[in-house]
């Protein structure tokens, strides 16, 4: 049989000795053959070389092991990271990746999730904001979401606000005067509106000054930059003299505070203790390593991945149970000290 | 018609008062019906909201519409920016993507292939390194790579020689004493190694003393940087006092080597020239922003989804008329002159 020709239902017939009709209602109705029947013609498939071509055996069986992502942006190395390691599960979970990068528009994702409902995607992993956790959980399939808003769909997450909590701890324990947490405005629905809370929640248990700053950074190197540069200025001017423990919520906008920083005055100066979030990898790139709250990103794209698995599993039993409630996973936090904090014991001087 | 149930071929029989045989045909043999009947079933599939089945569709005329894309990781800045943008066209061709991360296996790398092909996606994209084009034209299917060995297949590449002159030109523009290129041993196949003869033949044509590093610096952080380290330290005995001009083969590894230099002279010493290639991400993001030779990766993309679209259509008409031979568009790049060449203009002391 020639690989590269399509084995048609005709062939098939014709080498089975079946009707096309019965080879038709093998795909179709495969429980309105015999057993032996339909063991007769999935024979005869592998014979024809009829497995090259699994659109026809998710007709059959529904099984097409795809699972479509959605994520924002490959901009912060958090979420290009983390489609990494989500798609690096290949060699462990034999399911195929659609990805899709969306995050502005409700219309788009919602014609792209139909596309890929079209193609019988068996699950969804989305980590854009797009479109709310209530009507996610109408579609057909099991999603698992991974730090977005998630009170009705199943996720993964890091514990933001103990991230949040320990990034204060720390520049607590550094003695700072003012502790200042540098966010994106967020609903209290996502997770990692957690790390504003922890923070906040630390502070006012030790009774330490504090301030909270947020901002719509945008999604680019340059939007971002001289907002920051802008922030710093203000708070240059208003904690003059004052040890400043800064806590920003991703790694991408805490190295360009600390680049401004260390532009303007040749040093991280002593007043300033600066942590991020996420131990991306430009928090090990920057000119100082950044201390940084570690999400584990590839332990959470395992666990999403194979949550995932487990109940696209389930769907394929003769009588599947759903889930009571969506599983809600939460992983701790990584704390990374790193010279942006630890200055007595780094090289802090350029 | 609940969307939620699958329409059968038993729905389509009844509605449309044919037999079940006839609406076999119209998906597998669709030249066997009338034109009129082709219509009536095809009304009937809209009505039924059969269009939800694109698997169904599939099976009729091969349009997945799917295009897989294997790259070889999301660690060099370079990558995850061309991911990012080729699967931004989604809006444009609507084409839906399906990501392999792959550089290292052949035989995990061949498996996937013939996942996709059974899949009956329609068309790939290749910026892994591990199989030959001339196996990859045997395929049977478009393909197109990006910055890879190109021989026997469609490709879209930055004109890499041009790069590798533009930078050795930059760098002689400056009066150094000695050129360097750091870079990775390459075959002479792919498109990167041009960078290198670009740099040799400018510094050949012009007398200028050069030197060329190869290392294997591997794919992360940790594995790069003690390498740069070390080059750096031979580069300070052997050149002392000499201006030494470096042309690094990444952005991601020149942003690495001034990070060393900065925190070893706590500035970007005066008799350093630097650029690196790509204009990544961390080209800007780097503590002093890096000159670079940019790759036009939004077009790149553009161009390599808009070329392997054109052959897929191609391969839908009913004489499709085969490539004679493979068609490369080349890409200039673009020089930016920032601030590790620029000192003169620029703010360059910490």
């Amino acid at each position: 049989m020639d690989k590269k020709k399509n084995v048609t239902f005709n062939d098939i017939a014709k080498y089975t000795n079946f009707s096309k009709t019965t080879i038709s209602r093998y795909f179709n109705n495969p429980d309105s053959l015999t057993l032996e029947n339909q063991q007769i013609i999935s024979d005869a498939l592998v014979k024809l070389n009829y497995q090259e071509n699994k659109v026809a055996r998710i007709l059959a069986n529904g099984k097409t092991e795809f699972i479509g992502i959605i994520i924002p942006d490959l901009y912060h190395h958090f979420y290009s990271e983390m489609l990494n390691r989500i798609l690096s599960t290949y060699e462990t979970f034999h399911y195929k990746f659609l990805v899709f990068i969306g995050d502005k528009s409700e219309e788009i994702e919602r014609q792209y999730i139909q596309e890929l409902l079209a193609y019988k995607i068996e699950g969804m992993i989305i980590l854009s904001h797009t479109i709310p956790s209530e009507e996610l959980s109408t579609l057909p399939i099991p999603i698992v979401t991974i730090e977005r808003e998630d009170k009705f769909v199943c996720s993964v997450n890091t514990d933001n606000y103990m991230g949040g909590y320990q990034a204060a701890g720390l520049l607590a324990r550094h003695r700072c005067d003012i502790l200042i947490h540098v966010n994106s405005p967020s609903s209290e629905l996502i997770p990692a509106h957690g790390r504003l809370l922890g923070f906040s929640d630390f502070c006012r248990e030790h009774n330490i000054d504090h301030q909270i700053i947020l901002k719509e950074f945008g999604h680019t190197h340059d939007s971002a930059k001289p907002m920051l540069e802008a922030i710093l200025g203000k708070l240059e001017c208003d904690y003059e003299g004052q040890k400043k423990g800064i806590f920003v919520s991703n790694d991408t906008n805490a190295n360009i505070l600390l680049n401004l920083l260390i532009r303007k005055h040749g040093t991280l100066p002593d007043d300033y203790y600066l942590i991020g979030f996420d131990n991306s990898p430009i928090s090990r790139e920057a000119i100082l390593p950044i201390s940084t709250i570690g999400q584990q990103i590839d332990t959470i794209a395992y666990e999403a991945v194979s949550l995932l698995v487990e109940q696209m599993n389930e769907r394929k039993k003769r009588k599947p149970i759903p889930l009571n409630k969506p599983i809600h996973k939460v992983l701790p936090p990584i704390l990374f000290r790193r010279e942006t904090t630890e200055k007595s014991t780094a090289q802090t001087s350029l």
